[in-house]
């Protein structure tokens, strides 16, 4: 390792808010006015500006944007058939878990002659978001449309950036296709976000965006979300957090902390454990493990922003965590399940030494599209409710007229709405007549 | 009524885009920048620059940010007996059908050894805004309260400005305590927002930030959900579509136009009826109620921009609704409960001729922070849910490594991420020795 991971041991809570922050994405303003041009330029150009813009940043010279039948049964001949089992078995954890989330209808009669329910409607059009790059996140591809489809989305589309050739992934079409995308359109970037939000001639307007990206594709997506059409959540680095205690392996511990550090340099790992022992032995497993990594540069410099806090007890450990929280949680811990009933703030959370990240990353069912940046105080991860919105309805009787109208006329006047208490007021002369 | 209400008879489908599109918003460029002084401000001298703030815009010269106990008693026997009773009413309702609405947990074993669970966890801290002026809006603390507490938020705060003698309504104060807010701040506007987002030494952070405003508190929220909080929705004005057919008794359409349209001159009404009469019928019923109404001034300039489309069937209705995604949909029809189940994009639902708006304004126990401007094309209204993020959690078995362990190897190496598998292979070497 280039640079020993810092060790802290029981740093004092007033240091807590420090240890606890993000790192804040810089230059945002700069990255504010480009994407700002590049949502107008597609708003009023259309397709042409999605060609221009695609041959400027990936050299690829497009003559359609949406990816052909054949393109897709291409792909699908060059996936290979244990990828494709892999996925099928991932595809069918998912499906169980989200279709157990389907919201089920509530109904009130919440005073007599006042029926109120509730109904989860799924949204029309969904448009998914896939980075380009060298990874071929095909798993993210499962985990936003395998939940749409679920949901019972009426349209389902993904705008992903091809290679300089015009290619995409074969892995990402072929889960695309599987998983129940209805098109796949050629764009990256803010100008793929940009035609999801106001649509062009080929790609459709949807209502609600979803899935990663860089500070540019971030930036579209919160630019979007004022112009009419809903996100899934803020994005920012990823992160995980490990509590451990002496019993844990040590390199069970170090490859998680290299699995969140290889999704990029800005990626953070944090470890907090009660065990000294354990402190030590992580980062000398790391520096093992590193060796042979293929993203070890990149690595390194996430394990440069990640630390290890040694603690006095469970309770501080499961205090920072609630502070912190985290975008994965490992509890790898002998007690591990009673620690897991006091997570107030989490995306995730994996327990017990079996379950590592990337069970919940590729196939044991859970979503792996969770709020980063301490977001998890508020935010949940993608499920099947984030494909739907819940509808109200109400219906009075004669009998519920009599039952709150009187109520209705005197908080409205008191309120001062007078035409509000006049509505309830006409259909009180109406019952009571 | 100064301007004949516009009525449209059967307009092609092309022109719908342009009737179903909301007023934008203007001069956002100048109000993003005057709110971000002010969250830079409050950010760095917090409280000073609150009461300062304060002072500028209402002329009030607090001592104190938090609102006392004193102040609060008082409040408490300024509210009339009978305006008590209707709010333990409303909150009776309130309660009812959001308790029904607490999520409950789902836990599935996807795969043999591999048990996930969802949990929904009440968010810690959340802020409640409610605007000054001349409307005390008791009735959307209720609203927001209400579920807080059910929810089982561990700190509710609200903001409202105070008058310039420093004061709040006594209602306000008393639907707070009878709700179950924890402590009220004299702030309002973009201040009230930035205090609840960065935390001064008075008013704290708080996780989520709820509740109405005007075009600054909207484009302050909007910065804040960029500063770490969530919000509950984007605003825009108030809207009510109603749909009516001929058994519909036109002195209630014409006073549920005018709920909404004393709301503000820039709420919009838009009526959907198969029968011209009724069209007819309506506006001279309007111009008649307007004589009598406070509000009549602010209600006229509403009507400006409302509007009446007369359609040539049901079928063609309800498109048009689901295009427009109304806040509130009242189905004023002799076919109301049919045509409530083809509602795909609507805020809340009123069935029948005795479900008014104010109804569900203030007492039936729905809930009436709903979204505006199309956005219930994929947002829902404030609900219990809204008060809580749902937590994913993970248990995998010696067996669940075994079940899904290979499936994990084969699809992180596909992506490229070589920590990611060696996570799962460690795990896969211990369990099949």
């Amino acid at each position: 390792m280039i640079r020993p991971m810092e060790i802290l041991t029981n740093p004092p809570r007033e240091q807590w808010p420090m240890l606890t922050r993000r790192a804040l994405a810089d230059e945002k303003g700069r990255v504010s006015e480009i994407v700002a041009d590049i949502m107008a330029r597609v708003r009023t150009e259309g397709d042409k500006a999605i060609i221009d813009l695609e041959h400027r940043f990936t050299g690829a010279d497009l003559q359609e944007l949406r990816v052909s039948e054949t393109e897709i049964d291409e792909a699908e001949a060059n996936v290979p058939q244990e990828l494709k089992e892999a996925i099928a078995l991932a595809i069918r954890n998912i499906e169980s878990f989200h279709k157990a989330q389907i919201h089920k209808a509530v109904e009130v009669e919440t005073a007599p002659g006042v029926s109120c329910w509730q109904r989860s409607v799924p949204i029309d059009r969904v448009g998914l978001y896939i980075p380009g790059g060298n990874s071929p996140l095909f798993s993210t591809v499962l985990m936003l449309a395998v939940p749409a489809r679920i949901a019972g989305c009426g349209e389902t589309v993904l705008c992903t950036p091809a290679d300089k050739n015009g290619r995409i992934s074969p892995a990402i079409l072929y889960a695309a296709k599987t998983a129940g995308v209805h098109a796949v359109y050629k764009t990256g970037g803010a100008q793929a976000i940009a035609a999801m939000t106001f649509g062009t001639d080929t790609i459709p307007r949807v209502h609600k965006i979803f899935g990663p990206g860089n500070r540019y594709v971030t930036e579209a997506k919160q630019q979007a979300s004022t112009c009419g059409v809903a996100i899934d959540m803020p994005a920012g680095p990823s992160e995980v957090m490990v509590i451990a205690d002496g019993n844990a392996d040590p390199s069970f511990v170090a490859a998680d902390f290299l699995s969140q550090a290889e999704h990029g340099a800005d990626s953070q790992s944090i470890l907090l454990t009660t065990d000294s022992r354990l402190a030590d032995l992580v980062p000398q497993e790391i520096d093992r493990m590193l060796t042979d990594l293929p993203h070890a540069a990149l690595a390194s410099q996430s394990l440069l922003h990640s630390r290890i806090i040694v603690c006095p007890d469970n309770e501080t450990m499961m205090d920072f965590a609630n502070l912190y929280a985290p975008e994965h949680l490992i509890i790898n811990h002998s007690q591990a399940s009673e620690l897991a009933e006091h997570v107030r703030n989490a995306g995730s959370v994996f327990i017990g030494p079996y379950s590592t990240e990337s069970a919940g990353d590729y196939a044991s069912g859970t979503n792996h599209t969770l709020p980063t940046s301490g977001y998890a105080s508020a935010y949940s991860g993608v499920n099947t409710d984030s494909f739907t919105k819940k509808i109200t309805f109400q219906h009075l009787t004669a009998k519920g007229v009599r039952s709150i109208g009187r109520a209705v006329e005197v908080m409205a006047e008191a309120e001062g709405l007078y035409a509000h208490k006049l509505a309830m007021t006409l259909r009180l002369q109406k019952v009571n007549n």
